[in-house]
């Protein structure tokens, strides 16, 4: 059975085909998953019914009640309003200005905090992961998409109306393709996932592009981003230039950055980032090109270090962070 | 004469032509200012001397004595030593590791403080000028160079090793023009006043450029980005291209700076600024289109207000702030 005195979270990860969720204790260390289907095709009340069952499923198996949890955070893509707790637009959820955190709490009689989903990656690195001890950091995310977070002087930054951190969507090429946001050229559209892919399936359809080809068994709707770091670390050259390509705009992107907000550290994490030193060696490389030779030198660009974790332990960490902030200014929990 | 709870300050801008001092009271209202040839020629003593003679000067004017003043503030060029107070690298000064709060400190008995010219400016127009109120702003001077200070959370903001807000060396073009700072396609090199008399130079060589030539009297050495200016405000459609060519430079590095720290107001000064509202418009413009929608519309884009006044002005607020921080944690002056 619990002590009431042992200060238990629960940070879930809502994504658009999973919901990640941990109770873990109050050093952050985790005690328990469940990991579901998110099947956002059966409306906002289905999903947060699921996140529900799974919080009392958390506390049932290690034998509380969910009265016994302190906090509750969730880590959710898209605009949210942080104040309200309402998920403002999320597209892979189909969801649009869903009020989440309120049915959340009144169903648990729990605090519960929201926060962007790289946002609570970023504060998980910076706390428990690769970026600890860092002061300004700035984590990213690589994956179908490109996320981010920033931690300046400490503490997360969220910006004037909580939407900072959108490196995605720094534009790096003002006539490049077009980005799923409308704008033109983001560094979305030129090195995520999604981006190596599309670039790939061109070159495939053309000659030079056999080898990749080849690797899709000659389905070219078959290419994904994986597909294209195979090739290119079986040596196709096609395949390695787009992967160059990709990583030197992502480079120029952390340059840019460094530049601009002398960080000591750069987490990197997503899929797209396991391919790993050609990855990390090209924005290296970049940085130390591009951003002032004292800034360059004082920046570590690091691979993130909690992998899936990283966002349920982040959403935990932001409700225990909020709490304790809370509890410091005197409102009852 | 002075009585000694006035609590006086004086804020001192060191630049490469010239010194521009201020003597303010508390409430960094200006009482008075000196303007003195800065003479780098002459060596860091000479110059150092001659800062000394204007603090003197400015409390004798005021019949008061050194020891009236509360501290001292300086906003210098390039990478700077906050903790110890020594100028690394500054080129427009002929500096290289300068020693300057230390001479300061001990000639004057007052407590000295250094930061970057850029910073103490933002710090000025954040507290005094077009950027009050704002939490999450960034200053930007587009000049001969370009500059840009941060305020995050309503501080200064300076990152790891207080070199940060370098917007002037952000890459805009991968394989654009060489830029002062060895790197290639900076802002700065494609956005400042030095960039549009650049590229002004190359276009009067050409045909089309007739206007701008028959503007410099026939003298392309004398194109200057004021004269490029000028010849767009009279009708000549080779410098108005010239002209918003670089704006959307700006208007791009300005709109990923909004993407990425959701400001609530940028601020933009310095002498290529004076050109008014093609510039703002374009930067408006650029910032509308390639931001997120929810962080365009929070963020305000204004003129500078402070002009000539900015450098010290924030020089004598970052001293005083300096000092506040310095007494609350218990450290005598």
């Amino acid at each position: 059975m619990n002590s009431s005195n042992e200060r238990l979270f629960i940070g879930i990860d809502l994504g658009g085909t999973k919901i990640a969720s941990a109770l873990v204790d109050a050093d952050m260390r985790i005690i328990d998953r469940i990991k579901i289907a998110t099947r956002p095709e059966e409306g906002p009340s289905a999903v947060i019914g699921r996140m529900l069952d799974t919080v009392r499923d958390l506390a049932a198996r290690k034998g509380c009640d969910v009265s016994d949890v302190r906090a509750i955070g969730i880590g959710c893509p898209g605009p949210l309003d942080q104040e309200t707790g309402i998920v403002l637009d999320a597209p892979n959820l189909m969801w649009k200005d869903v009020s989440l955190a309120s049915p959340m709490a009144e169903a648990t009689g729990r605090p519960v905090y929201l926060e962007n989903d790289a946002n609570v990656a970023a504060l998980a690195e910076n706390r428990l992961g690769a970026g600890r001890g860092a002061r300004h950091m700035m984590y990213i995310t690589v994956s179908t998409g490109i996320g981010s977070g920033l931690i300046l002087g400490g503490k997360l930054y969220v910006g004037a109306t909580g939407a900072a951190g959108e490196l995605g969507h720094v534009t790096m090429l003002a006539d490049g393709p077009l980005c799923g946001c409308g704008n033109r050229g983001c560094l979305e559209s030129l090195a995520s996932g999604t981006a190596i892919a599309r670039r790939a399936r061109e070159v495939a359809a053309r000659p030079g592009g056999e080898g990749i080809l080849k690797a899709a068994r000659g389905d070219i709707t078959a290419i994904e981003a994986s597909l294209v770091a195979s090739a290119a670390a079986a040596g196709d050259a096609a395949a390695a230039a787009i992967m160059h390509d990709a990583f030197e705009y992502l480079g120029i992107a952390v340059a840019n950055v460094v530049n601009l907000l002398n960080l000591d550290m750069v987490v990197i994490g997503g899929g797209v980032a396991r391919v790993g030193d050609v990855l990390f060696d090209t924005v290296r490389r970049l940085v130390r090109l591009r951003s002032f030779a004292c800034m360059a030198r004082d920046v570590t660009i690091v691979p993130a270090s909690l992998g899936a974790d990283a966002g349920a332990l982040g959403a935990a960490c932001y409700a225990a962070e909020a709490l304790a902030v809370r509890e410091q200014h005197g409102v009852g929990c």
